[in-house]
């Protein structure tokens, strides 16, 4: 039997990455749709370059002739000045869209894409917290579409606050870690903050546990399910936990700083966990993986 | 006191241009941002040109400082090649995102914006029938996003079958009147979709009560109403209707073409109609204001 053919999106960011690791390390044909700008990483995949006009989306999905698609790229910005609003909605939106135009054209029907947290009040309505999570919320308006017309099938994973090795997104986890080496203070919020912290290679799993229901899966529709790591902590917890793990003193400065405007202090409760998926790596395991070692991917 | 002032986009449109027609003959400032390339139709507004730059849409509102902002720019389309998307999200998201900004930048809190009976299912639910009517959507889903964090008071007047004298929009009524005209045979589904036509003057009203409701609102907030006609009526129906106003017989074949497999066999019965507002012009009298006279908008 060939074996199952994915493409991705999104593969040079740091989740994206961890995913198309695991299908290549499990014997996936791997191909990526990306800017010529962007960097790969050493990924052993099979590279399409996106030029901002359909033809390339087409030309990717196409040459690809994937099983699944993976559809993780997205420009994540906390705050989004005016004049970078056309280059947001071109990649948070424009660039899924024609995704997924160019799938239905290729009778390519399984998609798995990335929503957030960031999307939701804590009771499950839908409050943005910013333009990016407005963007996310945009895109998937178009999925029910191409369900309908289309006979898609199509699964949005809802991830919280990933973290792993060797994240170069410079995340407050890195900054901490970095501070614990060189003593330093780290100016923080009151951190009364709820967390659900996720490692990578849960959601990297859980991304695959999606692409085998979805391949069993004959009626089009849309599931919107939650990827969380299944502890909720406060941020002081977490920064309790690290220090535990790490066996270092963080120099936190709690209250320096007021909590932004936009903090979401109780993440989404009402989502449905995808099933036949649970995190595996606790935090405190998951921490040591952060701490030991370097930064290693 | 100084005449109220309002900024519009969508005036080269045919419901843009009786809004626009309705403020200026009771006595507002008009404004309106369009592209260079838009033919306004000779209404007497003051033209701010949108050249797809945020920087240019900024200037348009704090050019204009409009009181209110009436958004009905969008382009329709029934069917969306994939080359196309690009230009249909920017047109339906990208704008009125920038436009969004934009207010938010001057301080501007107050939006009408047009929505479509094309978004939902009978029951209200979220089921878009095109691409564009996903794209309508998409752009509401960053009201919310203002509301909270720039205060914006918004509203969506969701519309259903616009008709009017002078309609240049190629529909189904102008194509009946010429048919009625000239007696030649127009191929019909069987045309048993129930429509709600909506006369443009009764919709120019609804958009300037929205606007007064919105000028008491102090809370910011999001509301969706719905301005429909008040009569519902299957397509054959209204044909009967129209031959009765227009003292003429159409030569329909019916069930010559079968229906588009989008086709809304009953629009959204959910929404609740504007407050304060109802139709004034029964389908009937609308219909003799479309055949008397030639046109004229």
């Amino acid at each position: 039997m060939p074996p199952p053919v994915a493409l991705i999106t999104g593969a040079s960011g740091y989740i994206g990455h961890h995913l198309a690791a695991r299908l290549l390390r499990t014997g996936w044909e791997v191909h990526a749709v990306a800017r010529s700008t962007s960097d790969l990483r050493g990924l052993n995949v099979h590279r399409h370059d996106w030029d901002e006009s359909y033809t390339s989306m087409l030309g990717a999905v196409r040459e690809s002739s994937p099983d699944i698609v993976f559809h993780l790229a997205s420009m994540a910005v906390g705050e989004c000045p005016g004049e970078k609003i056309a280059s947001l909605l071109s990649a948070n939106i424009t660039f899924g869209v024609q995704l997924l135009e160019a799938m239905a054209q290729h009778d390519c029907r399984r998609l798995v894409s990335a929503g957030s947290y960031w999307e939701y009040a804590a009771d499950g309505s839908y409050d943005p917290n910013t333009l990016y999570a407005a963007s996310k919320r945009a895109f998937a308006d178009f999925i029910p579409f191409y369900c309908r017309f289309h006979g898609l099938c199509a699964m949005t994973l809802t991830l919280f606050d990933v973290y792993g090795p060797g994240d170069w997104r410079g995340k407050l986890l890195s900054l901490l870690r970095a501070a614990a080496s060189d003593g330093r203070v780290v100016a923080l919020s009151p951190g009364e903050q709820v967390t659900e912290m996720t490692h990578v290679s849960d959601v990297a799993a859980g991304f695959v546990r999606a692409a085998d229901l979805l391949a069993q899966q004959e009626r089009p529709g849309y599931l919107t399910y939650a990827l969380g790591g299944g502890e909720r902590n406060t941020l002081r917890e977490v920064i309790q936990a690290a220090e535990q793990a790490w066996g270092v003193r963080i120099n936190a400065s709690w209250g320096a700083v007021p909590y932004r405007s936009n903090q979401i202090m109780q993440p989404v409760t009402t989502l449905q966990t995808l099933p036949g998926w649970r995190a595996e790596i606790s935090l405190s395991k998951g921490l040591k993986s952060v701490g030991a070692g370097g930064d290693r991917a």
